[in-house]
């Protein structure tokens, strides 16, 4: 299997070449692309020796071209669609690692090439379900997600979706699931960033203290197994251990558990639909002792909140939410704005930025653009 | 479908009503047995109109003709398997809800006629299973559990039993779990009958207490699931929740959840392998707060020992094993034993009655009936 790898440097990247390590005779590493880590991207190359390698940065490009003189180099939006789309005479699976809504295009072109995709970059269907899903019918090709919740949810559906009554997705609650809405307003980047089960990228940690990782998790949700919102339930559980549920209309509740562990799900998209053995810690649910669930609150979490309601609006609203969602987090951790600040900026953007325009990768490329111009003038 | 239910008067029998109730246009109740309760046999053939009645005893039958002219009565073990091979031009699902090892010899004949068979008799495993088995494979029929560890097992391992690495079967700890081996010499059968969640026959709530009833269930799994002793696990779990769990080899592990209620296995097996709507009550998690985890002690549990070994040990000794429970239990509900002298008579029998004799048919009965004798005649 020809592999293209989105954001090979992140965390989902680096775990996916953990799996890969584990079976190189399997996977052939062709394309890969990274935002800014030159260092960690140096060691891919030599390790991995893929044919094209795309990178966010221009100035980075002519020292990595003299060294590596047999790849093809390219950056930018232009590299993330050259490396989905890179030619190839075998199947190719692109693992769409990316952060953030520059998943979407990459997406879109990689599918009109009939290629699978193992989908990390949960912001593709956020903001671009309604354009994806019929793009995957179209062409045929598997959409098979990499999120521990949504990698759980496929396993327990299998084909039987026709049968399913109710998705439960469960949540850790984020860093800051023990601190009162009042404490929130003193928390800090470095607290933000101590996750108490996952160890992942900064952006989804983030993401997940606010709880609109939560948010966004529903709607991709919605769009993978096309199920109904009144039928995707959340609930808070602490332990990470149970990566979600599935109800059937027999009241049967399927679950998935195991310890949170990236490269279970990673293992299981690349090798998708074959379930290839992985040594990973097991699960003793004895020493475990108990597995608990809460409920998750509205009104702590106002930002999963909105996210609810903007994938229940539908149209180009998850866009809004997404662009101001993406701009306001990096103005956290970069210390320009305070954690509630967040979500402030978000129910300001969505309140401001209503539209009722068709969603098309035009609308939404520029919606997004304005909204994160708006969010960025703001400090 | 055509359906023949063994043991119709008592719990898996009446819930399977419940079940065909709900359904009263997909089948047609062709043949009933059950043993004394001709009270309620007789509205379930007022209600269902099966044409082949089989009882446990004869002096019964008379009236029983007299006031239902059309219908074919038979008794004892010939009405057992009368019932279990009652012709019919169509497709017959024999349900198998007998108690103890009266139920392999009509499992046997029904297999020979290439019928399906909804299995909630465990015995017919525990002691047979070494005939069954290949049986099921020769006639190409499924064999269907009942149980609703079994059922629970067998949706979550659907087609892909190669990539399990381990089953893990859970168990509530019966109507004792929380008295010292020391308080368990002064128990009654009452207090044995009341167990913490389910609510079943009297046979085996029983073997709940004692564990038996776990043990059986680990010989049932390595015959149904064709998985070595050492892959199957067993753990504590008081809520009754999860009804079993099974680890595949990428360390995923899948469970099933639901309150305890023996018409969802039920209703599963008698549409297999259609996932049937069922209106029962929903599970909340939130409501329900926390599913916990325990170790199951060999040493609280003598006879879960006892049982796993003969297991081990296969050829006849279940049979020995099973024979001796039976008596026992029967002894222990007439009051004319002690709680603990179950485990006692049990693990003398195994002892006096070793054999290195073939598994056949003939080699079970006789066997069985010896060791039921000696148990018989000890009070």
């Amino acid at each position: 299997m020809n592999l293209v790898i989105l954001g090979v440097t992140g965390s989902i990247g680096s775990q996916t070449l953990d799996i890969v390590r584990n079976h190189r005779s399997e996977f052939n590493v062709i394309a890969v692309t990274c935002n800014k880590n030159i260092r960690k991207l140096r060691e891919i190359i030599v390790e991995f020796s893929p044919s094209y390698v795309s990178i966010g940065q221009s100035e980075n490009i002519e020292p990595l071209k003299s060294e590596f003189p047999d790849v093809v180099f390219e950056q930018g939006k232009q590299g993330l669609i050259g490396a989905a789309t890179y030619k190839s005479d075998s199947e190719v699976l692109v693992v769409n690692a990316l952060v953030g809504s520059a998943g979407l295009e990459p997406t879109i072109e990689a599918i009109k090439m009939k290629r699978n995709i193992a989908l990390a970059n949960k912001e593709t269907l956020v903001v671009g379900g309604e354009i994806i899903m019929p793009l995957v019918k179209e062409y045929g090709v598997e959409l098979i997600p990499v999120d521990s919740e949504h990698s759980a949810i496929k396993q327990l559906i299998m084909d039987k979706q026709d049968d399913v009554s109710e998705i439960i997705i469960t949540a850790s609650g984020g860093s800051f699931r023990d601190l009162s809405r009042n404490e929130l307003k003193s928390v800090t980047v470095k607290d933000a960033l101590d996750h108490p089960n996952w160890d992942m990228g900064q952006k989804i940690t983030i993401d997940s203290a606010t709880m609109m990782n939560k948010g966004f998790e529903v709607i991709e949700a919605h769009y993978l197994f096309n199920m109904p919102y009144e039928k995707i339930k959340t609930v808070l559980h602490r332990e990470s251990m149970i990566h979600s549920l599935v109800e059937f209309n027999d009241s049967s509740i399927l679950a998935h558990i195991g310890n949170p562990d990236m490269r279970v799900p990673i293992n299981y998209a690349l090798f998708y639909p074959t379930r290839m053995p992985y040594t990973g810690k097991r699960l003793d649910l004895v020493k475990l002792g108990a597995l608990h669930f809460e409920e998750l609150s509205y009104d702590r979490y106002p930002l999963f909140k909105l996210a609810i309601e903007a994938g229940k609006t539908g149209g180009l609203t998850p866009t809004i939410l997404n662009a101001a969602n993406e701009e306001s987090v990096y103005l956290f951790l970069e210390g320009k704005i305070s954690f509630l600040d967040i979500e402030e900026i978000v129910g300001e953007c969505l309140n401001i930025f209503k539209t009722d325009l068709e969603v098309t990768l035009h609308n939404i490329i520029t919606l997004d653009l304005r909204v994160r111009e708006y969010v960025k003038n703001k400090v």
